[in-house]
């Protein structure tokens, strides 16, 4: 079998800015899905469902960034986490017609993969396929390393979550509730400030586009001070965390997504880590592939969460794999709600 | 027996520079040590010995700074670490001639103390009064606090540590080399450089006057990339490690000499934290009031040390109440070598 495949590339690098159509280009190949076409202990899949995340615009600089993903190759195709339909195998573990999760999934609605990362889907697993990679994919585990491992998060905590109706954002600050701390979040719009608090059960949550003196809001919103921040954004929100925070306080740090589009030369220095000295605060990057020991109890409380209403998710799905440039910006603009996914084929 | 006092007071706050003679001024006043001015759990003390730290400018800002140490209340005398004798006592445990730490000694040739802080220099111990405002005083705690329990340093660990020639950094960088990392400090003049290699056992240093680029610096002096940073300093210099950091690094800090004389919005910001994300690396504050339960074992530790000649101190010593102001500033200029102590009275 030939098919035709769509399939995004990095055609230049974009050392600042959101990457537009000048850094990722569609192209459709011809790719041969024949038996003899599959290497031993490789796999072919159909895209089904492909994840859009912050990290990934951290490959495309075209030098390393602070995540220290590897770059991509200029003409290489953009992988990401995703879900597939084996449609050949040469690895007896995958036979047609099983679904699978791939976290370096490439941006193809066909490919040939090597078999080292797949995943098979339990069939009898009720879950919708979104949810994996959501509450169950990246976006859920950074969420859960950082309010559980990191964070420490504990009984009466105050904690602060920016980005809070983002993919990682909306299920710390769940996560941080299950553990009876006060819950305060950061975002980008009313309609999202009320979802915060009236859907995902955030004690509080501010529009940082209206509450623009970000230390006054901290104060306003944290009369006891902040325990754990949560850190999505970076930059002046940091700073103005760090002006507000208590003794010992927790500062897990997954990415910063106010960063990415900017040289580090250009990006807001945080100007009062002093604040770290007297107030004897932790702040830790974390990066998820460290944690991946502890992959299990996360799915086992994560499943439970979900299929007893405990946490919720929100999707935003695009449709069809041409959508992805216009996915990925969304994410940087803030119109997003949730984790953005796109469903490639059904 | 009425004495003539000299004592240091705050005049007036300094928002930002390094204090002069306009905030800081010695007055002479006349003090009453008959057994009847002295209160009951009181104690009446010659100063002898005074320390000179850098954790002090924050108190004379007029606002609470990083550190979070309380503000000298103008008119108030000046306090710090220091050494003096008992010459009039109310508390059973303290008799005339004895020789008592104070963490909070007032900058006064006499003075009436509480008893609360005060501790009995053991008359046994074969060890010259001013050490134990230096290797045995705050700043080797705060070296051995960093090194040995936030920093968690350990053999074959590459360490680099600012303000090596200062208090702290000295112990700090013979403290790592005796857990077998390798160690290298960054300092103020190539005299400085030299005492570092050739007298404390560093096994490299540089001066930061002569090499500006800290980024270019460190990567040559750290091949393999930086695994403990004791920060001394904040601001240029934490950016340029942060660019240069290893995987799970950790970074303790103390204090940051660069930034104690700007106010907090003309600090150098630090532009890429994000590195902490990728590298996992821990950025940690710490005061040494919080481990004042490990005192015993940094004690035990400490004297084995110097007495093995293990960990050598360097001291400079002023002589005369009356040069306070004066070697207060030298910390700031980076003109002094050690730790700086003022020697008031035999």
């Amino acid at each position: 079998m030939v098919v035709e495949s769509r399939e995004w590339f990095l055609s230049s690098y974009a050392a600042d800015g959101v990457p537009t159509s000048e850094h990722l280009k569609l192209r459709s190949v011809k790719l041969s899905l024949d038996e003899t076409s599959i290497p031993e202990n490789f796999v072919g899949i159909q895209l089904l469902w492909i994840s859009v995340d912050p990290y990934l615009r951290s490959r495309m600089t075209g030098h390393m960034d602070g995540l220290h993903f590897p770059q991509f190759s200029l003409g290489q195709v953009i992988s990401e986490y995703g879900i597939g339909r084996v449609i050949g195998s040469k690895d007896s573990k995958f036979t047609e017609g099983d679904i699978v999760i791939n976290p370096f999934m490439p941006l193809s609605e066909y490919s040939i993969v090597p078999n080292t990362f797949l995943r098979k889907v339990d069939p009898d697993n009720d879950m919708p396929l979104p949810e994996y990679l959501n509450a169950l994919g990246i976006p859920g585990l950074t969420a859960w390393v950082g309010i559980e491992l990191v964070g420490e998060a504990k009984q009466g905590l105050n904690v602060f979550v920016s980005a809070a109706a983002g993919g990682v954002g909306m299920f710390a600050g769940q996560l941080a509730k299950l553990k009876g701390c006060r819950v305060i979040g950061s975002t980008g719009s009313n309609e999202k400030v009320k979802m915060l608090k009236e859907e995902l059960g955030f004690d509080d949550a501010f529009n940082y586009h209206e509450e623009t003196d970000f230390d006054a809001a901290l104060n306003k919103y944290f009369p006891n001070g902040i325990d754990i921040y949560f850190d999505n954004v970076g930059g002046k929100m940091l700073e103005a965390v760090l002006n507000n925070v208590n003794k010992g306080a927790k500062i897990p740090l997954c990415g910063m997504i106010s960063e990415y589009n900017k040289a580090w030369t250009d990006r807001d220095g945080v100007r009062n880590l002093l604040n770290l000295v007297g107030k004897e605060v932790k702040m830790q990057g974390f990066i998820i592939g460290s944690y991946l020991n502890h992959l299990g109890q996360f799915e086992m409380d994560m499943q439970e969460y979900i299929k007893a209403g405990k946490i919720k998710s929100k999707t935003m799905i695009n449709i069809g794999i041409e959508s992805f440039l216009e996915s990925f910006a969304s994410i940087f603009s803030s119109s997003n709600v949730g984790k953005v996914v796109i469903h490639v084929a059904e």
